[in-house]
């Protein structure tokens, strides 16, 4: 099965697939650059070049972990781009979770002002979420994904083979992501997830398939995030934060995501859109997946004041994505700091 | 007056106007960052701000040249947009030669997934030519603008008060790529600036305006040189491996043009695209601003081999933009090892 991303019509060159367990015998005539890391080379490296037909093959390893998507690791894909004389007809493939897939698809997008790049997600958190929509970044010393570029995949192929070596943490770190889209933009997805184990496989296909036409269909209609991909952030601004205070070493993202969502919930709560009920409902299923959803706060005020190097924060102001029930949202900029801090301090349920 | 880049009228937020001679006062209500360099700064910084009204404007000096277009002055100007804590509705000024206007559109790019950012251009070179068109990049050990995007501005201010603290040598690099329009695309323009004096401020900008409106027509038909917009890189193949051979301080960018040119003329001569009278023409008017037109080959086997490392080579190909008669081209990718070899050891005239 597979999910078209289709933008306007007219800038049809963008386009582009997401195959789920499609993935068979891909053949190029380019020269072509695996881009992965140590994990999933020792897993699945093999199992792909298997698949690969291709003029001319290479690959670079990358250490495994947040901790290097950085500018280090960036110019060792340069590098070993200008080391095989990639050319612009050249391809990158990104073979890994999320990290791999930001930093490889950035890589691409400034590599001779651009190259091709496809994506072969390994995580479930990059199968739903971060292998579509383009995004592509590298974390600094003020923030997540602070500098990186817009630059859409050639294809994605989602392969749920992959996913069996993945530790129980960052499946429900997967799972966040995915409750992240029922509760910002589909009720009824949140109430089959609620009856739906997700480690059943065919549960799984299905809520993976339903989250990347969520995501799919959000991003097609806002590509560079003007609008309505912002609530893809639902979660995320706290989170972002929470990475931060904790140096990428304490939370996976999708776990941050989980702890960011419960914070928005309280927010929303306070600001009468959002029940008690529903925030309880959401809360119980990410606890269902052992998901963290609390933080201890160190101070309310240094919390409140990292938001400001957020991307999200134009001009000094603050956008909140909140949930407005569950399957609907509210982007709000007006609310003010004492009732953010408010809710930064009070219990987070 | 002014020229309008259009691209396809349905990616309309991609246009831009480039204003001749119409710079009064800007006006912004966001943080405004302008990116120059030590020279221009003594020279122009106070007329500029002089003429901007913004909410906070910030500057970044950088070092003057070529040798600085790397990653180290990427780096500055990034830092100092996390510094100041710009956000995605900032913008940044390029204010400076092509050098400048490069790495502040690659940062623009880059920043926060990309900013908007508008070209106040100081050199002839850069009103001319690159300022217009979107190219962004730096250069690095394998060669110039390996790393890069396509970012347009959001506007081109190109003011002639600016131009006439211009040395000699870098005028005259400009005339260069103002021939280089002429010959590639416009007979009646060259037959007209062999009989027009650029020294004379009417007629100067009026080259400016035609050839503007030359390169205007060409990237908006082809932004990401797909096709077209390669023809603009005529005389640069060469040019890349002059530079590099010499490190860059031996000519300015526009001599090592005006020198390609004439070596790309002496192997469209020998495929009988071009006339000894044409190419002749074309040498004289270079040499008639000063330019050089001659780079001693110290081997043509390594010279042809590093053509290779040129972004412009796909899939192990050379692809030549010569010169079919004056006010023509042609794109040639066919061309056999021994023939250029031959006109790299011909004499170039």
């Amino acid at each position: 099965m597979h999910v078209n991303v289709v933008f306007n019509p007219t800038a049809s060159s963008k386009d582009y697939t997401v195959f789920i367990d499609e993935l068979q015998t891909l053949c190029f005539d380019t020269k072509v650059m695996i881009v992965t890391n140590t994990t999933v080379a020792a897993l699945h490296l093999e199992t792909l070049k298997a698949r690969l037909h291709v003029k001319t093959l290479h690959t670079v390893i990358l250490p495994d972990g947040e901790q290097y998507k950085n500018f280090e690791s960036l110019h060792c894909i340069l590098n070993a781009c200008f080391e095989h004389r990639l050319d612009r007809k050249s391809l990158l493939i990104a073979f890994g979770g999320g990290v791999i897939g930001d930093m490889t698809g950035f890589a691409a997008s400034i590599y001779q002002r651009g190259i091709d790049f496809i994506q072969i997600p390994t995580t479930l958190l990059a199968q739903v979420d971060a292998s579509v929509g383009g995004k592509t970044g590298i974390n600094n010393d003020y923030g997540k994904n602070l500098i990186g570029t817009f630059w859409q995949p050639r294809a994605v192929y989602c392969e749920s083979a992959f996913l069996k070596t993945l530790p129980h943490r960052e499946f429900a770190a997967g799972v966040a992501e995915i409750v992240k889209m029922a509760v910002t933009f589909d009720r009824d997805f949140f109430a089959w997830l609620e009856t739906h184990d997700l480690h059943v496989d065919q549960n799984l296909a299905e809520a993976i398939r339903k989250s990347i036409a969520i995501k799919a269909r959000v991003v097609a209609q806002d590509e560079t995030e003007q609008g309505v991909r912002a609530v893809l952030n639902y979660g995320h601004t706290f989170a972002h934060v929470i990475e931060n205070q904790t140096a990428y070493s304490v939370y996976l993202h999708g776990e941050a995501v989980a702890i960011g969502m419960v914070m928005a919930n309280t927010l929303a709560k306070s600001l009468d859109l959002l029940s008690q009920e529903d925030a309880l409902r959401i809360q119980t299923l990410l606890r269902r997946y052992d998901l963290p959803t609390h933080y201890d706060v160190p101070s309310s005020e240094a919390f409140y004041e990292a938001f400001f190097l957020d991307k999200k924060s134009a001009n000094d102001t603050i956008k909140f994505i909140l949930p407005q029930g569950i399957g609907n949202y509210a982007m709000r900029n007006d609310i003010p700091k004492e009732t953010v801090l408010r809710a930064l301090k009070g219990d987070h349920v």
